[in-house]
């Protein structure tokens, strides 16, 4: 590794070590990756190229003082690749641009040792990348006060076969993948965590991935999977007519999948599948779950398990109608109507 | 235009005013544009898809009390456009990312008028990609302490026709498309004026663009203009061997340059093209230009100006030899080492 001096990374070497790691993992379609001004890509000709950007900033989508710097690589990367499984796009190049305050990307331990904090985003960043075979293929850095990601994922689609948000009908069922509310409890017990740790002994730096975070309700939180092998058997097997990612809250994003298609829906509270340790109010409007919501039509055959993740039927798709909630949730007390309540940013 | 009731944009709403200005604006290669999770693009047959991303953070690429809104939403956009310049590729579709301080999201001005910072930053944007035709086909918005905006940019080249920083060959011929310095130049003028208008009357908000602006130094910095068509007649034409766009200053461009091609240079201090109001330093060292800089073999035609901007031969590609410095510059006091003294972060 080529560091500066002062035993921090300068933005070439930093960029040397993303090269490093990266560079090579190459497939067909990067006809050219990291080094040049930009990164070149091909595809087959029966296919499109599905993009999609997300924004995280410290503070907003992350806490530097309660994620595990591998959380935070792990939980830029899987927003991205959760928008190409909702699309049933297959991942072909990530791009990704850094701002960070230069105490993130100086040296923290030993002499050596690759334990700074972007090493350690970069690992969390790294495993989930190998995991879904996504080369990076470029980016940029920036030091900034603030740390920020921004990634960009670039997938492929066979041309016309993408699953959009606007294919919903009247009479649909609509499914969701796994289960909701898991990421916002995990959240939860996370800031009582670091409460707990702040009040105890001060700040002290955000702990290492442990067995015991896998074995808990954290991990829906900290390493979520996003459902990129289902939203890609949907596509194939074309048993969706309409999908979006639950990334904003259930309540929010199905209020997105209506509005786009022109419909309304119905959700039955029984039906849908909690999470470990969550809330009905965490299932409704938690986000960050990167689970599928999916509508089908009544006679396709969905299976209950798609790639090992349990499929559950969770309401169905109306007409729209005046006077009607565009989505009515049937609950105990009889239907109300659904708002969304999920995250929006300016409100 | 459809705001939240305490006069502000709401994230909905000033996603839906980005839809009302840029998602009308389509073209062919944009099968699906903002409103999904991903936008979807679609190329010719020949063709593969140039991507760059560009970040941009309040302070270190722009100054909320010096750069009017207008300028910040052009030069965004320019860094991107001439990345595509430099690869000699057509743009097909930008995404823009922003995190904003609510502040800058909430209006400013009278009820009704368009003059919040958003607004105005939109209006530079926009202009820019009108004059380029490049729609805005998806991106992410979120609050944010800092001001930050990164931008993607899409664009379609002939397969294996792209201008690479690697191309370069001894022998080789250096050029420049328009004149260097200009920008710094013009950055160091901002600060002036905003240092004295900070002293004369405490914090003032950035001035609207003028018409003074338009005819001084300023403008090489506030609204420089990438060499979009420059790039694509040096692509058609088959005319460079090498291209990358000067960015960072031409030392450190030039560097980047010899360093893939696995050459050295040479520039000739008398020859360059020192833009209005530059000194000879910042032509070799100030960033931000967004001219062109490419290789050509010493048989090509290279015309004195191209697609209306004059093209200056600076200098030329040696062969790497142990002992002699990667870039020289040969000056009234006779060769010297060209260090790449541009812009680097975490330095």
């Amino acid at each position: 590794m080529n560091r500066s001096g002062r035993g921090t990374y300068g933005e070439q070497a930093l960029l040397a070590e993303i090269r490093r790691r990266f560079g090579r993992a190459g497939n067909r379609e990067i006809a050219l990756g990291i080094g040049d001004d930009c990164a070149l890509l091909r595809l087959r000709r029966d296919e499109e190229l599905a993009v999609t950007t997300d924004l995280s900033i410290a503070g907003r989508h992350f806490r530097l003082d309660c994620h595990p710097p591998e959380s935070i690589g792990h939980r830029t990367l899987a927003r991205g690749l959760s928008d190409l499984a909702s699309m049933g796009a297959r991942p072909v190049a990530a791009f990704l641009s850094l701002g960070l305050p230069a105490e993130l990307v100086g040296r923290a331990g030993a002499r050596g040792a690759r334990d700074t904090w972007i090493d350690r985003f970069l690992d969390g960043f790294e495993k989930l990348a190998r995991a879904y075979k996504v080369p990076v293929a470029g980016g940029d850095l920036a030091e900034s006060p603030l740390a920020v990601a921004d990634i960009v994922l670039a997938g492929a689609v066979k041309r016309g076969k993408a699953l959009l948000r606007s294919g919903a009908q009247p009479g649909d069922w609509l499914y969701v993948t796994g289960s909701l509310g898991g990421a916002a409890a995990g959240l939860r017990k996370l800031k009582r965590l670091a409460e707990a740790r702040a009040s105890q002994s001060g700040a002290k730096p955000a702990p290492k991935r442990t067995p015991q975070d896998l074995n808990s309700a954290l991990e829906a939180h900290l390493y979520p999977h996003p459902r990129v092998a289902q939203g890609l058997a949907l596509a194939r097997r074309g048993l969706a007519k309409a999908a979006i990612d639950v990334s904003d809250g259930l309540s929010t994003d199905l209020h997105h999948l209506c509005e786009e298609s022109g419909v309304a829906a119905e959700v039955d509270a029984a039906a849908l599948p909690v999470g470990n340790e969550a809330t009905l109010e965490q299932a409704l409007h938690g986000g960050e779950d990167y689970e599928l919501l999916f509508s089908a039509a009544p006679d396709a055959r969905v299976p209950r398990v798609l790639e090992g993740v349990a499929v559950t039927r969770i309401g169905r798709v109306l007409r729209r109608r005046a006077g009607r909630p565009r989505v009515t949730l049937i609950g105990a007390g009889g239907p109300q109507a659904l708002e969304p309540h999920g995250w929006e940013h300016f409100s």
